[in-house]
Order: C-alpha cells, then sequence, then structure tokens
C-alpha cells in the first residue's frame, strides 16, 4: 500500500489526521509566488513554462508540506490548446473570443491539442520527479460545462444567459460544443496521467446555476464518461470531482459518476454529507475560503467542527473553493497545523 | 372562503390550473414599464411615487391577469429609509455607501423609516383599493442577511468578503446589524399588512452562498423571528419565504421558519421538492428565468413537468428568479396561456 496519505484516503481509508492540501495553494497569497509571477510575462506565459510553473507548484509544499501538489495550470488551457483566443487580465477574468456558430466548432484543433499543451505535460512529469515522497501529485481539467461557458460567453459571467440561450435554442451545436470538449479533457487528462499525475480532479465550477434536468445532461453525464473511459485505460487512477454549488444534485453527482472523491463547496452541510455521500466517496472540503482569510478562533472552531464531523470517515481536508489572496500565509499555517495537531 | 386563488394555494388548497405570477412581472421587460420609467426620474423617485408605483404595478396585471400583483419597491428601501445613502446605476446596480463601524449602526434612524417609507406604503393602500378582485396582493422586503450584505458592501458582491469579514471578525457588530434590520423589516412589512397587503414575501437572494452554520443563525433565525411576530401580530396574514440558493439547507428553512409559501430556485429538483418540503408547504417557482427568454418547445416542456410534478399539491407557478429584462413579453404569454390551459 502507498504510504501517500491523498492515495490512501481515495483509496477508503478513514486517517487521523487527514491528508490536507488547498485549492489554489499555489497562487497570489504567497510573497514568493508573486515574485514569479512578476517575472514570467503573462499568466499564460507562466502555465506554459515547465521551470517556472514547477517552481510555483512546488512553493507551498515547502511552505506548509501539503500532502498533494497541484499542478500549476488553469483550467482555460484547454480551449487555448484548442486554438482559441484566450487571455487574463489582472483582476478582471479571462477573456476569450466568444463561440457562437458552427464554423466556431469547425475551427477547433482538437488534433493539436496535446501538441499545444506539451508545456503542461512536462511541467507533470517534471513534478513527478521532485515531489516530496509522501506528496500526491494532483492533475486537473475543467469539466466540459464550465469550460463551455467560458468559451460561450467569452469570460465570467453573472447570469451564464449565453450558454443556456445557446443550450436552450442552439440544442444540436452546444451538445455539438459539449462533445468535442468532453473527448478534449478526456485526451488531456489521460495524458496527464501518463506524465505522472496519481489523481485528477475535475472542477465543474458553474454546474451549481444548471436545472436539474440540464444538470444531468450537461454535468454528470460528461463526468460519467470521461470517469469511465479514463478508468479503463487507467485502472489506478483516482478521480476526484467538484461540482461546485451542486447542493442538491450532489448525491446524484456522486452516484453516476462513481468518482472517486467528491470534494464539497462551503455551503454543503457536514452532518448530511457524512451520512449521505461519505458511505459512496471519499470526502474533500470545505471550509469557507474568506473564514481562512479572516482567521482567528472563528476558524479554529469550523476546523475543529469539519474534522469531528467528517474526519469519522474517508477525508481530505480542503477549503470549499480556491484560496483568496487577501489570505494571509499565517493563516494557512495555524490552519495545517490545527488539523495536525 | 377567499376566491382568491393565491391565498387559497397558501392556505394548502390544491388547484389546477394553479395561481401564477412571476417575480419582476412589474419591470423592464414591459414596454409600457420602459415608458413610466423614462419619466420618472432616479429608481427610487420611481419606487417613492405611488401614482407612478400604483401604474407599473398593474401593468403586468392587465396584461397577463396574473393571480397576485407585487407592491413595486425594491428591497433597499429599508436601507435607504433608515437613513443610508442608496442610488441605482442603471446596468450597474446600486450603489450605497458602506457600513464599516459601530457608529455606522448609531446612525440608523429607526424612528423615521416608517415616515420615510410614507409613499411605498401610500402605494400598498392604493393598490389593495384598485387591483381586481381575483389578484392578491403581496407586500415584501429583503431578509436581513440579504439587505446587510448590500450595507456592508456597498452593493453587489462576488463573494461577500467583506459581510463574510464583518460576520466572523465583528460578531457582535454584526449581530447587531442584524437585529437593527430584523426589527425594521417586522416594522415595516407590519405597515405594509395594515396598509392593505395580503401575503408578504421576503427575499433573501443571498442566503445561498452562507456555510451551513451561518445560514441558520442568519438566515433562518432572523426569519424565525419575522414570521413569528407578525403572525402573533396578524394572524391571517400569509408569508413566503425565498431563500435562494438555499439547496440542502431548503428544508431546515421550512421547518424552522414556519412560512406558508417557499420560493424554490430553478436549481431545486422538483421530485425532491415535492416530497420533501411540500407537505411542510405550499411551493413556489422555479422555472429558470432564462429559458422564459427563449421560449419556445423548451419552455414549454419545462413548464408541463413543473405542473405534472408541482400541481399535485399546493402551487404557485413562477420563477426561480426575477424575470430579465431581455424577456420577450409574448413568451410570458405563451407561459402563462401553457399554465392556464
Amino acid at each position: 500500500m502507498t504510504t501517500k496519505k491523498l492515495l490512501r484516503a481515495l483509496a477508503g481509508e478513514t486517517q487521523s489526521p487527514p491528508p490536507v492540501w488547498l485549492m489554489r495553494q499555489a497562487g497570489r497569497y504567497l510573497p514568493e509566488y508573486r515574485q514569479i509571477r512578476a517575472q514570467a510575462g503573462t499568466f499564460l506565459d507562466l502555465c506554459y513554462n515547465p521551470d517556472l510553473a514547477v517552481e510555483v507548484t512546488h512553493q507551498p509544499i515547502r511552505r506548509y508540506n501539503f500532502d498533494a501538489a497541484i499542478l500549476f495550470s488553469d483550467i482555460l488551457v484547454v480551449p487555448h490548446g484548442l486554438g482559441r483566443t484566450v487571455s487574463f487580465k489582472e483582476g478582471e477574468g479571462p477573456v476569450l473570443t466568444p463561440i457562437g456558430l458552427a464554423t466556431d466548432l469547425d475551427g477547433l484543433d482538437i488534433q493539436g491539442l496535446l501538441t499545444r499543451l506539451q508545456p503542461v505535460l512536462e511541467t507533470v512529469k517534471r513534478l513527478s520527479q521532485t515531489l516530496p515522497s509522501s506528496c500526491a501529485l494532483i492533475g486537473f481539467a475543467g469539466a466540459p460545462w464550465t469550460v463551455a461557458t467560458y468559451m460561450i460567453e467569452g469570460g465570467s459571467s453573472k447570469d451564464f444567459a449565453a450558454s443556456k440561450r445557446m443550450m436552450w435554442n442552439q440544442p444540436d451545436l452546444f451538445a455539438r460544443l459539449m462533445e468535442i470538449l468532453t473527448d478534449a479533457t478526456i485526451a488531456y487528462l489521460g495524458a496527464q496521467v501518463e506524465a505522472g499525475a496519481e489523481v485528477l480532479q475535475l472542477f465543474d465550477s458553474w454546474s451549481g446555476i444548471l436545472p436539474e434536468e440540464e444538470f444531468k445532461r450537461w454535468s454528470i453525464s460528461p463526468m460519467v464518461k470521461i470517469v469511465a473511459e479514463l478508468k479503463a485505460k487507467y485502472p489506478a487512477i483516482k478521480i476526484v470531482g467538484f461540482p461546485k454549488g451542486a447542493g442538491l444534485m450532489y448525491r446524484n453527482y456522486v452516484i453516476d459518476t462513481k468518482v472517486d472523491g467528491i470534494s464539497l463547496d462551503w455551503t454543503v452541510p457536514l452532518e448530511w454529507a457524512a451520512e449521505n455521500l461519505q458511505p459512496l466517496a471519499t470526502l474533500q472540503g470545505n471550509l469557507d475560503p474568506i473564514l481562512v482569510a479572516v482567521g482567528g478562533e472563528a476558524l479554529d472552531q469550523a476546523v475543529d467542527r469539519l474534522l469531528t464531523v467528517l474526519g469519522k470517515g474517508p477525508f481530505i481536508a480542503n477549503l470549499g473553493h480556491g484560496i483568496i489572496p487577501s489570505t494571509p500565509p499565517e493563516n494557512v499555517d495555524r490552519l495545517v497545523k490545527r488539523i495536525r495537531r
């Protein structure tokens, strides 16, 4: 049996203390990250520079000895790898040329995807060779629905009106986009496994805005295919789903997709999750990132409650979403020490 | 027994067809609203002008013969009535001077609230005298947590960091603000009942971003007090809660608050709601507003499914959030006819 705590948790083992890592643990809250970021040109330049991407992935491991490192990259490298224009404006989020026509889909360069994303795969490979032996390597991708929203909206959105309009008004076009993204995601994640990723996490950050039927069709179904195909080809791979905001649909998601782990956003009630989800999958989460930025006793109490309720079964301590840039690094230290005491 | 379908539904009666009204039914999607809006000065000027507010409240009733009219106003008249600066920038949402200090709370003018909101109460009174006899009059307010977020953030927010920081970092200050808002809400809604409102809806639009414990403390608990005090004073009043995005907390909310009706956002699974909520309260909702803007057969199918699943018990057909400005008025006509056929 592996000695990596993260892999043992995802194999269903209950551990005390549980493994811990944080979403966006390599990021702007760390001064050493901001220093590298300042040297790197654009954000995508950083994602595509294996020397620097390996370094920033290592930074939080050196500081906090997390039980897992997550590849430093972004979910939007997939549309970029398919040939779309993607850029990041500091503080404003990503900007893409929106997709709206069948000809836009014809132009997606599926053949060129892995060639374009070769630098990311090189980063995975180097990480797998350099991380501490206790530290598991997590690869990741955005789930197709979430990636599709960025491609259709041209960036972030308040109400995802353009995405939903295409979904309901141009169902064939939308289905084709989703199929392309599902296949691209499988190819990209498979290549990450071959480069050394031991766990894969799929971020469906915007699944929580879908009505029930559309959630089943566009969040769950693509994930069923992704998990089935990757597990058929790489039986040892562990897969974590993060359908953020899924609320009442979390249980359907876990049952249908057969993920090994399920990442919970900060709104999921703990006793409910322990009773309804933990028998089916390893739980991961779910501290409110703003509470980590606040710190102090309110954070301590939330950590203790989290460990008390979810620590009785297979569990990975984490946040309910990415750590926010204003988080003092000493709060992360306090959090990690509290989990491990 | 009243012949008003909305009141019968809220008394627990199953009706076929169910009553129907739409959140934001008086609004920018109607050309006749835009015409009045253009004459009215600022948005708050419109809210405080009984002649015009009565007219825009009537407009959708004339067009669609809805079973209920909701007072034309805004949830931010309460902070404005307490003396805070509130303005609305077209297309950008509300702007308030943010609250952050104890002295800000000392300045809240609770005594002056109902005097400042007298024009809104005059609108309620005139509506109760002029609406068709089949049309119930709904008064409303924002729930304290949601109103507090606007007051603390100074407007809308992406992550509500300032509100959560105050909640966790300055718990006494935050509790005092919430107590003031709870009492102000009770006073304001009581005055609406005395002016002729037959139903009250409380919009907790941002309750869905709270973790479990904070949801109980800051969304449910104030609502428990609001419902209990209003029902003690006005035993006939019907109260609908709308904890948008509450997900797995919807059931706790219904059980604890003892609302007569519960408004469901568009993500709530229908069979789950029929089984877990409808035995406890009348359901209201929950079409995706963007689907109504899209229209066509996708809308028809969703309406049919909604009626099939929720129409077997006490139910009010509505949307899962406010109608969006780009909705073609003919789609609303199609929707209403489909519900009533």
